[in-house]
């Protein structure tokens, strides 16, 4: 234990006073996730931060998970043993691999510019909220890192020698390659490093990250290195020793550009020795880095910092209080909301500036925070009403933030990464968003300028970037077989114009149109809103009463053939589907339950296929169009107990304390946003819909603390005594008033409401 | 000829005014040179120029000279016949491929960056100091070129349609890759390209060459490109179509780097239209490089500058008057003055800065300008020497910056490379430019600092970088055999101790030693005197009577066997010699000719073996060490028209007004300088001597400018009346007083001499 004395004196007391009084940041378990592609990192953040501290495991044949080998979007994973650094700019939970660069790493002896031979196994991990620590074996050195919310701060205990900070700019999560650096002083170094291309949908889609790397403590010798391109044949020949080779210049003071490059700074210290690194970056320049750099962290030291991104951390998990429950349930509740408070991020300066990437040149905002990060075919879901209940000025700040991209580009986001518009995914998620936010009562946004943007998203029926097919889908009601091929209806590029998965293409405009039509309605255009609203029920043409599911249909009404229901299972490719089979779309019209039983012929074909769905296993959590079918039973009357029951299931098989405890890519903190309202008791019916769905609470009370600038109500309190045990509802009280279905109004709920629930531990028929 | 009205007024003012009188710049023929492996490059510089625009056609499988199939130092190659563009840094005359970076094109359509697809065949090549003009076939685009000293301008005549300037970073004829660019608005881009590892000799040097493109016109739109690195496996797979490829972004306003990146401008022009293209240099900094641009061309045009650069070259050249001869005869001269004018180059920039890469750092140069590019083991022999009587203050300040890099790196400069120490070639040539340039009446530098510099290469033993084999040579007086395998007597590094032909080393340090001898009993330290004439002859030791050759010799004092005198023929590696054979060297001891004489057994030996050089065809004056044997006859009373003839022959087979009119790399100026010297009648004898060689003139009359700040002369004025038909020499006399040897001293000349020559058409015995 000796070498714990190395340790803050800020995380002892943490350690200390987490005897007394668990703080909420104490129960966030960053390693949930970090294994079963569930695409986290466990290493230090703020808030929706710009900059992270990482742990970067990724790289190395010596590990099972290893991103030259193998799609992999996993900076760090639970199963790797050998670390290269530690990256400070990083994506949670998405399915592509991008950033995961700028990777510091401090090493002993002579420095090594080869991370092949500088790697280390690793032990003695500790993570929560804004802090990570490590003990990296080969070199007796202890890490700890914790980061404000654009700048990552290490703290590197040496033994007596020689000591060495390492920054490595070759090295990355990121399909995109380039880097610069230049040595500012013995205890500073500025550069960029590109990224972007993210799943190589838009190789077009590249920018840079800037940043400033300043050292406490100056170094005795500094230096850098650079990768000698590998050249072929006379040139190899010339190159000799070096051809392919990483050759490290000492004293090196000018700018150093390539693919591989990177810098030392060495030390040699007779007695051990702390040095703090701190990381500061932008995405518009150097000396935007180095404002955020001041202005964050200037004149504060590593245990200030902590303090005040712990206190961060408090503030804004504290938003929910829960009681009862296990710690495990605690930790997986707020570890839930923490990813949720990742994605979107900051993107923008101290100054209010950012870069527009994709839309080519620079903006600047005061008036809101500039986010980015938008996964929105994910989010839109239940990630966002999330936040506009939870944490409606920053939802209003992130619509802000669309409306600004609508400004810049033309379009609303669909799967924006730092202003680079990705086009990953299909539907109009955007639109479902903003809709969705208004109708919660978020309504301190341009409202005009969003009408607009979704009358052209909905109207415009070529060249579409966002909709391929809209003209298929305007014309038609659905989108055909057909535009899986080439977009017959459209006039545009072909290839963009090309759809991915007609039904479920269909069934995600249908949602989009869905919460237009609402939002329409809400602020006065009523004619928008009819018209919005005759394209949400693509699923009456969809639905083939012979197989029971939503089938492919052509542009002649035909469906097609052959077909099978399970095709597109495991995310292999069917035609009509996204990322998922028949099975996983048979539901997907959260906007329109009511109706889709009725094109069913009722309840009880409903049922059944709910039914079937969970028995035969075709219910599979880890990716969205199907991830809130176990709340869909609320809908039959007296079924609303196997909605209780699939949703607790939901919980204890998908989701853990442990590293797997994600079903899979957290998508941006769309898994933990199911998991969180699921244990709360509660789940947004659909974008466009104000309803909740309610479950039985994992915890015996919660208590939402709500946004007075937002909401009437101080708080929701939702009392379930005995939880715990008793999986089933009895009945429910809402503010005193029994209730006779399990559903609530978003106004209801933020108007102050306390539910009371009586719970059984057997399933009960009907309220 | 219509698309002559294209070209600027002030070049058809020149060509009128050329058609009265010929102006000194009018007579340069920048095409010499570029054929023959001169390596000149043809394109447009002021004096000592950091900025060219040169044409750049060294790539591509079409061109006879294809830089990446062969070793090429050559930019531009006078057979080649595909050109890719115009490059804004160069080298003139070197052995090795650098720099030729910071290519610009312009072409017309949709911009390409591929140069194998926008490369154009060219005609119409017209070039004279300062200025270059070329008509690209395939745009049928026009090109005009010039430049100051820091800043390529170039004016491209584009026909109406679609028109671009292209911006190239990731094609040149450096081994070093690595650019960075950023479109700054829509008629600027900034940048730079990493340069070095000259000769591949020192991969860690390399440097930044930054830059600033100002276009005298708005683009109507602009974007990059970037090459993706060519992946391999499962990342190529991902990959797809641009695996390898270069990627376009328009409208692309972020930092790119990599190794293959451009950036285009683009018009559509309704008319004709013509752009003026400045690029700006600086080997600090982009804002430098800003600086400069605004220093040297705020607010000129390309006819202004080309006008200023005209007259700088006539000031410069017109430094020496020739009468006489033919026009191929003055064309060959003033070309050859021309190049003496490029290397060194200024390296500073205007306010003063410069880079000192290799020593890491920047440093500020008030006082004196610094130069670079100092290919001191070929230029030391005549080129410095030529300096000295011509251009002594630039002399001056080119032994300043020598001392500059002494003071920076602990030591003078050898092969130095914008900073960056090569270590190319043998020797120790940095003392004999030193000590010869204060012989020749240049004082006013550091000579306290010239002389503890020179102390201190002369007494360090171990680890000195610049003489290897020194503890040898000082201990034996020559360098043996073994010290080519590894130093034995010295405890350094092995690989950097090791000689490279320890007898062509030996006798260099012997030079070196000769100048440092005499320039410190000059100033009066004579005991240092004594100590370096000590080490001044080698070939005692080397002389071998059984070959009459300097032979190479083992530690225990015996000549190496087997031996063959021819090895080292062509370039080939042969134990003891530095590019050449034994007959190469056989003379080489310039300092000690009549030693040499007693040593070989008298003058009747010494004129057999010197017979015997020429008529078996030894002498090849494409490289430095034999280059002046010609003047060897002067040293034997009566033998003296055997120099004049074989001076004269020389000239008329190695050098002529074409692109192959040199006898191979110039070598920055040094086979210009000898054929300036031997076209004026006198060569200098030797580093240290203060003793010129006396041949035949080329021309009737020869007045030299003397500079009044370092000579009392005020003009030599030379007089060989009909020495165009008359080679020999059969009288002379020097301010009126009759002449009995062919030697004359430089201060008899720099008091301002008359020099009468009275010629003959057949060989004169005796004067």
């Amino acid at each position: 234990m000796l070498k714990h004395l190395f340790f803050s004196v800020a995380v002892l007391l943490a350690w200390s006073s987490s005897l007394m009084a668990q703080s909420y940041a104490d129960y966030v378990n960053p390693f949930i996730g970090t294994s079963n592609y569930g695409a986290t990192y466990p290493g230090a953040i703020a808030p929706r931060p710009m900059a992270t501290v990482s742990p970067f495991n990724a790289a190395g044949k010596q590990n099972k998970f290893d991103k030259d080998s193998q799609w992999n979007s996993m900076a760090y994973w639970h199963e790797n043993t050998f670390l290269t650094g530690f990256s400070h700019v990083n994506l949670s939970g998405v399915g592509c691999p991008d950033l995961g660069v700028i990777l510091t790493m401090p090493t002993t002896g002579k420095p090594s510019p080869d991370w092949k031979s500088y790697g280390s196994t690793y032990s003695q991990e500790q993570a929560s909220a804004g802090y990570y620590a490590v003990h990296l074996d080969k070199y007796n050195v202890e890490v700890e890192a914790t980061a404000s919310r654009r700048v990552g701060i290490s703290k590197y205990h040496f033994p007596a020698g020689e000591s060495n900070v390492l920054l490595n700019l070759g090295l990355g999560l990121t399909n995109e390659q380039g880097a610069m650096l230049k040595v500012v002083s013995d205890h500073e170094i500025e550069g960029m490093v590109t990224v972007g291309s993210f799943c190589y949908n838009n190789p077009k889609a590249v920018y840079p990250v800037y940043f400033v790397m300043e050292l406490s403590k100056p170094a005795d010798d500094f230096g850098i290195w650079k990768e000698a391109r590998p050249n072929e044949g006379v040139e190899a020949q010339w190159m000799k020793g070096y051809n392919g080779q990483l050759r490290m210049i000492d004293n090196y003071r000018n700018h150093v550009v390539g693919d591989s490059i990177g810098a030392y700074m060495h030390y040699s210290n007779a007695h051990p020795m702390t040095v703090e690194v701190k990381v500061a970056v932008s995405y518009v320049s150097i000396a935007n880095a180095r404002e955020n750099l001041r202005a964050e962290t200037a004149g504060k030291d590593f245990d200030q910092v902590l303090a005040a991104t712990k206190q961060d951390w408090n503030d804004a998990l504290g938003v929910v209080e829960v009681k009862g429950g296990s710690e495990d349930d605690k930790t997986m509740f707020y570890t839930a909301l923490y990813h949720t408070l990742i994605h979107p991020n900051i993107q923008s300066d101290v100054n209010g500036d950012y870069n527009l990437a994709g839309h080519q040149g620079f903006g600047n905002s005061q008036e809101h925070e500039r986010y980015s990060v938008f996964s929105l075919w994910d989010t839109y879901r239940s990630l966002h009403p999330l936040m506009s209940l939870l944490y409606p000025h920053q939802q209003s700040q992130m619509v802000k933030t669309m409306l600004d991209i609508y400004d810049e580009s033309g379009w609303l986001p669909k799967w924006e990464l730092n202003s680079t518009e990705t086009y990953t995914m299909v539907g109009d998620p955007a639109m479902a968003v903003i809709g969705d936010t208004y109708l919660r009562g978020i309504h301190d946004f341009d409202t005009k300028k969003a009408m607009e943007a979704m009358k052209k998203h909905f109207s415009t029926i070529e060249d579409n970037p966002v909709r391929p097919g809209n003209k298929a889908y305007q014309q038609l009601g659905y989108i055909p077989v057909e535009s899986e091929k080439s977009d017959l209806f459209d006039g545009g590029d072909e290839q963009e114009a090309r759809v991915w998965g007609s039904v479920s293409t269909s069934l995600e405009y249908n949602i989009a149109d869905y919460a237009f039509g609402q939002f329409a309605k809400a602020i006065g255009e009523e004619e928008w809103s009819k018209k919005a609203l005759a394209y949400t029920a693509s699923f009456k043409d969809f639905y083939d009463p012979s197989t029971k599911v939503l089938r492919p249909k052509m542009a002649n009404g035909e469906f097609m053939s052959p077909f099978n229901p399970k095709d597109g299972e495991n995310f292999t490719h069917a035609i009509g589907y996204v990322e998922g089979s028949a099975y996983h779309y048979a539901f997907m019209v959260p906007h329109a339950i009511p109706e889709l039983i009725a094109t069913m012929g009722g309840e009880k074909q409903y049922l059944q296929a709910l039914d079937q769905l969970f028995a035969e296993g075709h219910y599979e959590p880890d990716n969205e169009p199907d991830m809130a079918y176990p709340f869909l039973y609320n809908y039959v009357k007296g079924q609303e107990w196997k909605t209780q029951r699939q949703v607790r299931k939901m919980i204890n098989e998908s989701f853990s304390n442990t590293p797997a405890g994600l079903p899979g890519n957290d998508d941006t903190g769309t898994m933990s946003s199911l998991l969180a309202f699921s244990m709360m008791g509660i789940y947004p019916e659909s974008a466009g819909s104000t309803k909740y769905l309610i479950t039985t609470p994992r915890f015996e009370e919660v208590v939402i603390h709500l946004d007075k600038d937002y909401y009437h109500g101080d708080k929701i309190v939702i009392k379930a005594p005995k939880a715990t045990d008793r999986p089933y509802i009895k009945s429910l009280t809402v503010n005193g008033k029994k209730q006779s279905s399990l559903f609530i109004d978003h106004q209801t709920l933020t108007e102050g409401a306390e539910i009371n629930f009586k719970l059984s531990k057997t399933p009960q028929p009907a309220l």
